[in-house]
C-alpha cells in the first residue's frame, strides 16, 4: 500500500491490517510513548481547506512516528499566485518529502496528485468524494465498542449527499460485513440512495430501533440558506438526535459524530455528552488510525518488522 | 500546582517556587541549553487572540524543555464553524496533549475550560482580567534588577482599566511585600482604583520620584476612538514617560514596558532604549518564567528532582 | 560570513565556499540524511511578505541542520499593532535565537535590521533590491548542469526592472565569469541595464540562439493592470518563451524559473516540463544551498570540521 486516496480502493485485508497496526499503536500513545518508524522523516500536509482539527491529527501522528511535518495552507502559498495544483505538487515533491496529505473542495484532486507525484498521497478529504482516514477511524471505534462490525446496522443521519465521511463509511462498512441505512430529508439525500449499497428512510423512527451504531452527521449551516433544508428548527425538530430518539435505541447503541458538533442542532448536548457518545474516542482514535496509515505508506518494511517484535501480526 | 490561572492564586511560596526554578533555568538557557523534563510531551497553544509575542515565547519555552508545540489558531479552527469553547477543548483533549495554554477575550475563559478538562491549563491573556506569567516575568525581571521587591515602590502608567497585566501585576507585588501605585488619566482608571490595594494619582509627577520601578502600559490605540483618552497627543504630553519625566526618577529606578511598545506615545524612544529600560531583559525573562510555569504544572515531581540536582531548593 | 545581505557583498571566494559546501551537503540530503551542525539552535523565519515556498524551504534546512525554525508572520504579529521593525527584531532577539531570515517588501530592510540586532541575518528577499538565497541556487544548478559557468551566456527574460531574483543573479554570475543579457518589453527593463553589467535586446531571438542557459522570470499579473505590458497575451506571443522560441537554443542550453510558474504566459507548459527544464532540481537546490547558507552564518567553525572530515576543502 503506497497510498490512500479512497475507502474504496481499500480490500478487506488491508483495512484489517490498517485496524490491527492501530490496536498495536494504541496503548503505547496512551502512555505517551512514541514509535520512532519516520525518525527524520517529513510529512507535508496540503491543505487547501481550513480544518485545524483533521490537521492536527495528522501533525501529532507524524510527531508520535518520530517525523515532523511542514503545513502548507494555501492562502498563504503559491496557489494564491495562480500556480496549479501540479505545479505545486511537484515543487513539493522536489523537496522530497516522505508523504504529502492532501485536502481539497475538488472531489479526485489527490487522485490526480498521485498520478503526477511519486511520494505516496493520503486523501485527506476531497469535496463531497471521501476522507478515508475519517472513515478508518470510525471503523476502528465501532470495533474498539461493539468487538466486530460484522452483521451489525449502522444508521448515517444527515447530510448524505454532501458527506465524504458518509461516503467512506459506507465503503468501508460494508466490505467489513455492516449492514448500513441512511437517514435524511430527501433534499440530503443522494438521487439513487439505494445505488450505495445502503437501505435509507426519510424519518429516523424508522431506522433507530435496531441500530448498534448511530452516526449524526455535522449539518453545514449554509445548507439551510440554500433552501436545501428548510430551516435548522426544522431539521433538528424531525433529523436531529435528541432524548426522545436516543429512547429508541437498543442497550448498547453507541454514537458518534465525526465533529465538530453543532449542538443542538444535529445532537442534542445531553446525548452529545451521554453515555453512548464515543465522540472523543473518535478523536483519539484518528491519532493511531492515521499512525498506522502513515507508516504503512511511508515505512511498511519497517511497520512489519515493529509489529512481528510486538506479537506477531 | 496543577494550572495557572490567575496570579491572584498563587500564594507566596508558589510564587517564590515559580522565580527560584525560573533562575536555576536561567544560565543553561543563555548558554543555549535544553532542560528536558517534557521530552516527548505536547503543549497545545489555544490563541484566541493573535499573539505572535507570547506564542513564540511559550512555543521556546515549550521546545527548550524538549516537548513539542501545537498552535490552535482560532481564525481557521472549528471555532470558527461554530463550535463551543469546551467542545473544542474536549477535543483537543482528546489528542492527549499535556497542558493547555490558553489566550481568549472572554475574562474567566481559562477557569471554565479548567472545569472541563482534566488536562492542566496555563491562562495566557484572558480579556481584561489577567495575564499571569507576565505578572511572573515582570516580577522575575524587578527581582534580577533590584534583588528583591519587598518595600519598593512600583509605579505602573497607563491604561490601568483595561490591564490584564496591571491587575496581574499588582496581585503579585503586593503579595511579595512591594507597594503599588498607579497612574493614568480618569477615564483609564478603573471605577475605585483602591479597592485593588494601590494608590493612585491622575498625575504621574506626583508619584515618580520615590518609584523603584515604572511599568508603561501599551496605550491601545482605538481607545482614543472610544473617547477614552482625548488624543494620542494629549496623553503624551502629559502621561508619556518621556526624558523630562524620567529626570524626576532615582537612580536605579528601572523602567518595564510590556510590549509591543509605540515608541512616541507611552514611551519616548530614548526612554525605551536608554539605561533604565529593562524591555529586553523582560522578553528573555519570559521564556525562562514560562519553562518554570510548563515544568511545574506538567512534570512537578521531575522538575522537584531536577531542582535537587541543581543546588537543592 | 556573519550574515548574507546580498549577492552584490559576496566575494568569489565566498560564492565558491557556499556552492561547494552545499555540494558537499547534498548527497546526503538526497538519502534522507541530516547533518546536525545547528542541533538545538532556533532560527527565525521573519516573513512580512507571505511566502509558503521560500519558507519551507528555510524551514527543511533548518530541520536537516538539527535546528528548529520559529514562524513569525506579520499579519499576526505586533507589526500589525504598529510596532516597528527594529523592536520587533529586538524582540526577537532577545529570545536568543542563532540567527534570523527576514523577507520583506523594502529594499535595504534586512541591512537596517543587521545594523541593529546581534544575530546573524539573511535576506529572503528584499523588495526589488536582492534574494541571494535565490540567485545562489541558480548558480549551483548552473554548475551542476554545465560544470561551470565561467565563459557561459546567460540570458534573463521578463521582468528585469522589478525583480530581485535577476538582480542577485546578475551579481552572482559576473563575479563568476559568465556574460548576461536581459530581454525584455522596454517597460519591464530598468532605465540604464547597461549600468548592471549586462546586455539587453528588446526581442528574444536577438539573444536566445547563443546562450547557454535562458532563465524565464515570473510575471506579476498586476504589471498589465500597471499598463507595464499591453496585455498577458502579447507578453506571451512576444516573450513569453515557448516551443517556437525554444527551437533556436542550442543542444544543452538549460531553461531555469524561479516559480511560481505562469504556464502559458512566460512558459509555454512543453517548456516547463521539457527536457532542457530544470525547475524541480532548482527547488531541491533550493534546500540544500540554504543549508549551506545556515551553517555558514551560524556555525562556521563546526562547519569547517564537518568539510575537513568530508574530504577536505
Amino acid at each position: 500500500m503506497k497510498q490512500l486516496l479512497a475507502a474504496a480502493d481499500l480490500s478487506k485485508d488491508e483495512i484489517r491490517f490498517l485496524l490491527d497496526t492501530a490496536k498495536k499503536m494504541a496503548p503505547i500513545v496512551r502512555q505517551d510513548g512514541t514509535i520512532p518508524l519516520l525518525q527524520g522523516k517529513t510529512i507535508v500536509n496540503l491543505f487547501f481547506e481550513n480544518s485545524t482539527r483533521t490537521r492536527t491529527s495528522f501533525e501529532l501522528a507524524t510527531r508520535k512516528l518520530g517525523a515532523g511535518s511542514l503545513n502548507f495552507a494555501a492562502s498563504t502559498s503559491s496557489v494564491a499566485k495562480g500556480e496549479t495544483l501540479i505545479d505545486t505538487a511537484r515543487n513539493i515533491e522536489a523537496m522530497r518529502p516522505h508523504a504529502i496529505v492532501v485536502r481539497h473542495s475538488s472531489a479526485g484532486s489527490p487522485h490526480w496528485l498521485a498520478k503526477n507525484v511519486s511520494v505516496p498521497v493520503i486523501n485527506a478529504g476531497d469535496g463531497f468524494h471521501e476522507h478515508p482516514t475519517q472513515g478508518l477511524l470510525d471503523l476502528y471505534t465501532m470495533e474498539e465498542k461493539l468487538g466486530t462490525v460484522a452483521g451489525k446496522r449502522v444508521v448515517i443521519m444527515g447530510d448524505i449527499a454532501h458527506s465524504r465521511v458518509a461516503r467512506s463509511n459506507i465503503h468501508l462498512l460494508r466490505k467489513m460485513g455492516a449492514s448500513v441505512a441512511v437517514c435524511a430529508p430527501p433534499t440530503l439525500l443522494p438521487p439513487h440512495p439505494e445505488t450505495l449499497g445502503v437501505d435509507y428512510a426519510y424519518r429516523p423512527e424508522e431506522l433507530l430501533k435496531d441500530a448498534d451504531v448511530v452516526m449524526a452527521l455535522r449539518i453545514q449551516l449554509e445548507r439551510q440558506n440554500r433552501m436545501q433544508i428548510p430551516s435548522l428548527a426544522e431539521y433538528t425538530a424531525f433529523w436531529g438526535m435528541n432524548q426522545d430518539r436516543a429512547k429508541l435505541l437498543k442497550p448498547g447503541c453507541i454514537i458518534l459524530h465525526p465533529g465538530p458538533v453543532n449542538r443542538g442542532v444535529e445532537l442534542d448536548p445531553e446525548v452529545a455528552d451521554g453515555p453512548r457518545s464515543v465522540i472523543l474516542d473518535q478523536v483519539f482514535n484518528g491519532v493511531v488510525v492515521r499512525m498506522a496509515v502513515l507508516a504503512t505508506v511511508c515505512e511498511n518494511e519497517k511497520l512489519k518488522a515493529w509489529l512481528a517484535g510486538h506479537g506477531g501480526k
